[in-house]
């Protein structure tokens, strides 16, 4: 079967839950009316579908290919990146200084979710450029920017994030790579680097590297990292490309998945590169395209999510299997559809449950991404807190409840699913990474606990527990929708619960909070998406009471109470979990495991 | 790292918590005392791990080859077959009047268990001719048994079974597989068959195949369904092998793991083949096997786990990243092994506690099998019960918890866990489809609500649930074991609030079944394992309390403790949602989804 964007679930959540056509006022939105975004998101779902989705599987089954440096990608990427550039999609929400088009970062969301809906390791090319972008776009000199920022914007040129090390992942003061002033104003760098994401392939005359180095002489640790644009090819003062730099792709990773994406080993030696930013504030720097990062891996897990969703239901609906319970639906037939069976429906409605929560909490994210530069600072800062905050939650409860996802659609197809004949084996292996990279789920959660809540006396779990109560405050006499109020009400009582017990016991043990944290982020998370669905909840009765008679509504309803009855019930569990303290998982000797 | 046989883990369940030696009364007992069975599990680690764990990787990497019909296993996996079949593995408990060697079913899970471990692909090969061995000793003529059953117990011949078609997986009155009668006796086979697990290898000279099919003018459905035992080598009367039989492996199937087990389509024409058993009666003898294979299959599910684990935990000691919360553990290296984590120790505990624990109620639920054959029919009687009860409840949450465990364990290394580098993507990808095939875990938990907790009024469930309370009541006062009592208590009272809900609500509308049926058997899922952590509890606070020194025994009650603090909350979550009934499920039209 063919992929199938969300525009309408888009197209809902914009207009009628978060009504962007409020924010008039903020940057990027004045030229984005929900008619023109509605637009973009029908042409955006379109070249998803009939560009980027009918090259997926090759990906998964040819993967790609390393000759003595040289990466070939999959047969038709190249094609379909090049039609994706000449498109215009990877400047949708890009600086117009750079020759963007400046569209608020919702929007561009909305269309990154369908990308990697219809391939994920393919939008992994246009994602990580975009990092690469922000990254210079927030740190580097004018100069840097003017060179290298156009391309990018464009994705004429790829780019990548190059941070790895054999010895160092989550720990990046163990980085040894190191740079060398040439006097010039540039540095030679030289180290490997491993797993570089979209390192090395054919799509684009030049690639640009952001490579986390040591100064000779730094401090030890994360004090002394640097930032460094490091380009593939040398570009030339008039922006023309000069000679090779002196960086090689030496081997690609063999993987689980996302075999379409080249996951490269990347060797520097004596590569020109220029210090992004200041000296050994790389660590700062490379946080602006870390954030970026993990916001869109939570949108990617959620997204590979939505396709082996949509594969379950077309397989449920046409498997014909056993009878009904209740009497045979299909008589005509020598079976019904699968779809008659309650557990059957139950797993395909725990998938649409967490897509769609998970669609509606990624568009609420990002918003308050453009909301940063709203001009009223109070609302700035509450959108800075909120991004801070939901950022580690997007990631890692988005990325395990897309992975839980992928798993049941594979469920829902029995012995097929497990062939490489369908789709769901695919999906399965993708959405796996997504709970791994940009910081393993775990590191979310120790952020959030570690550093999110504390920061600033609290302030921003604070702010985001105040909009919810305002929230139930305002809605609770609302009888059409008191299900839904009542289940934000409870879920954050027991989050707030939680947060007071982080608080007393984190304070007293620090592996307390460490043994708490998970179990806390996915309390978080289903907190989240009980106040997801209630907005929704909210903007589907309102057209059902204006009379609008598009069963959407009931079925967005419907869809949401199972949220409410079979998935809230897990808040409960966290917060037991979580209470019972460090003290379980540290008294046992390691040589005992 | 290589795979470690839990060899300890087996004896401890056996002497310690079992006590194996009080069953010599039993049939298969007399010659199986503790003494003899403790060697027997040292040999079979060792064969487990010198022999089959070293070929496993291989069988990932290679997989099987098909060329014109010949199938060719993974480099090494002939060798390590006619090993196995060399030094009498497969005929550990079976029958001695065909070569067997009688020991309890109880022993040979146990050592089925290593090999699983060992190789879960690998194990395949003589875990389906061990069904066939079942099948045909509980169902054939005593010519087809002299015929077949010697060298289905050495191995020396292969077998498998046969009853997937294109259109039928779960439905098995869909089969269109015919048979003929030749008029002397045997029937002509003609049909297709898919997913033939083993169907096809180059390791015997033989496979016997068992087959459903449909005799010319039996009635439609299930009540026309002929099981057939169909060599893949006609056998003469003296015992030597005759011509090939009418049947061909037609293709191999690609899969996500599992890559060494031939997964076969098998093409039937005019095969010869003999009627196991009664005409129409195939699918009551065909359940014999199946009940075999599943508890098979739970045992491999968890037996994954059990090495996913074991590399989880090499990995955490040796990768060295960040420091501790608490401060250093390893102030002269780079920085501590991630075992110092408090999340990372959480993982490791919750596939420790899962796995252990699974072990335990393997071993429980195999002891039963063994009793079913005791003198006493009251004791008898009970293990049947039980069987029945229990098959469908082991299949399906130690698959879900193995695969749970593998996904652990992957999360455990990192980004080095989703490169083919390391085995954690293996056990992933191998684990999966436990929770799949011989009956999908709905089907099980279909099965486990709408057949067994009904059967002869309740009396299986009855019986156990007067066994906890039992237990319950001879502990309460032993305060030692006080949190693990207390755990059984309390599940316990939450799975009897759920099985009453289900009989109040299943039969006025099976739906409620159907859609309460997951959450019901995680709940029983987690009572048992509670259960059998209190056993494990008890028999190591016995050793404690005698004096003896080995941590093993403190470890052992640390570990549980962590089941019973971490895992048993989920209890109340399960009983929460099955209690929310079909409506949420149903109402929904297929068309929304």
């Amino acid at each position: 079967m063919a992929y199938k964007a969300p525009v309408r679930d888009f197209a809902f959540i914009l207009k009628d839950v978060l009504d962007i056509d409020r924010y008039s006022n903020v940057p990027g939105f004045a030229d984005a009316s929900f008619d023109l975004v509605s637009q973009i998101l029908e042409e955006g779902g379109k070249f998803a579908e009939e560009v980027i989705a009918p090259i997926n599987r090759a990906g998964d089954q040819h993967g790609c290919k390393w000759d003595n440096g040289v990466v070939t990608g999959p047969p038709g990427w190249k094609e379909a990146f090049k039609a994706m550039v000449e498109a215009g999609w990877p400047a949708l929400s890009t600086d117009p200084e750079y020759g963007g088009q400046g569209m608020p970062r919702v929007v561009a969301t909305a269309v990154g979710q369908m990308t990697a809906g219809a391939s994920a390791a393919f939008s992994m090319y246009p994602g990580l450029t975009h990092g690469a972008y922000e990254g210079i776009h927030a740190n580097a000199s004018q100069e840097i920017k003017d060179r290298y920022l156009p391309k990018l914007s464009s994705a004429e040129w790829g780019g990548t994030m190059n941070l790895t090390e054999p010895q160092c992942g989550t720990d990046l003061g163990l980085i040894r790579t190191k740079a060398v002033p040439n006097g010039d104003g540039s540095y030679a760098i030289s180290g490997q680097k491993i797993w570089i994401s979209s390192g090395e392939h054919d799509f684009t005359d030049n690639i640009i590297h952001l490579v986390l180095a040591r100064i000779e002489g730094a401090p030890e640790g994360v004090k002394g990292i640097s930032l460094f644009v490091v380009p593939k090819v040398l570009v030339n003062d008039d922006g023309s490309l000069g000679e090779r730099n002196g960086v090689q792709c030496a081997g690609l990773e063999h993987k689980m998945g996302i075999h379409g994406n080249s996951t490269c080993v990347m060797v520097y030696e004596n590569a020109r590169g220029w210090l992004v930013g200041e000296e050994n504030a790389g660590l700062k720097a490379m946080f602006v395209m870390m954030n970026e990062a993990r916001l869109g891996t939570g949108l990617q897990g959620l997204a590979i999510g939505t396709a082996a969703y949509q594969h379950a239901v077309e397989f449920a609906k046409d498997r014909l299997q056993g009878r009904s319970l209740t009497g045979p639906k299909n008589p005509g037939g020598p079976a019904d559809p699968i779809i008659v069976h309650p557990d059957v429906r139950r797993m395909l409605l725990e998938a649409k449950a967490l897509v769609e929560g998970g669609q509606m909490f990624i568009l609420y994210t990002a918003l308050h991404a453009d909301l940063q530069y709203a001009q009223e600072e109070a609302t700035s800062q509450k959108a800075r807190d909120y991004m801070a905050l939901l950022t580690p939650v997007v990631k890692a409860y988005l990325t395990d409840r897309g992975f839980h996802v992928a798993s049941l659609g594979m469920q829902v197809h029995g012995g097929s699913g497990y062939t490489e004949h369908y789709a769901a084996s695919q999906y399965l292996r993708d959405a796996r990474i997504t709970m791994i990279y940009e910081g393993t789920n775990g590191i979310q959660a120790l952020d959030l606990v570690g550093r999110k809540l504390a920061a600033n006396g609290g302030r921003a779990i604070m702010s985001w527990f105040a909009e919810l109560d305002a929230f139930v405050a305002e809605n609770q006499s609302d009888a059409a929708i008191k299900p839904f109020v009542d289940a934000v009400a409870s879920t954050k009582a027991k989050l707030q619960e939680a947060t007071m017990w982080l608080m007393q016991n984190g304070m007293q043990n620090p592996d307390n909070a460490g043994a708490a944290s998970t179990d806390y982020l996915q309390l978080f998370g289903v907190t989240a998406l009980s106040y997801m669905w209630a907005l929704m909840a909210k903007a589907a009765q309102a057209r059902i009471s204006a009379g609008d008679p598009d069963p959407y509504y009931a079925n967005k309803l419907q869809t949401g109470r199972y949220f409410v009855e079979r998935i809230t019930p897990d808040a409960d569990a966290h917060l037991a979990k979580l209470k019972t303290g460090a003290e379980v998982l540290m008294a046992m000797p390691a040589e005992a495991f």
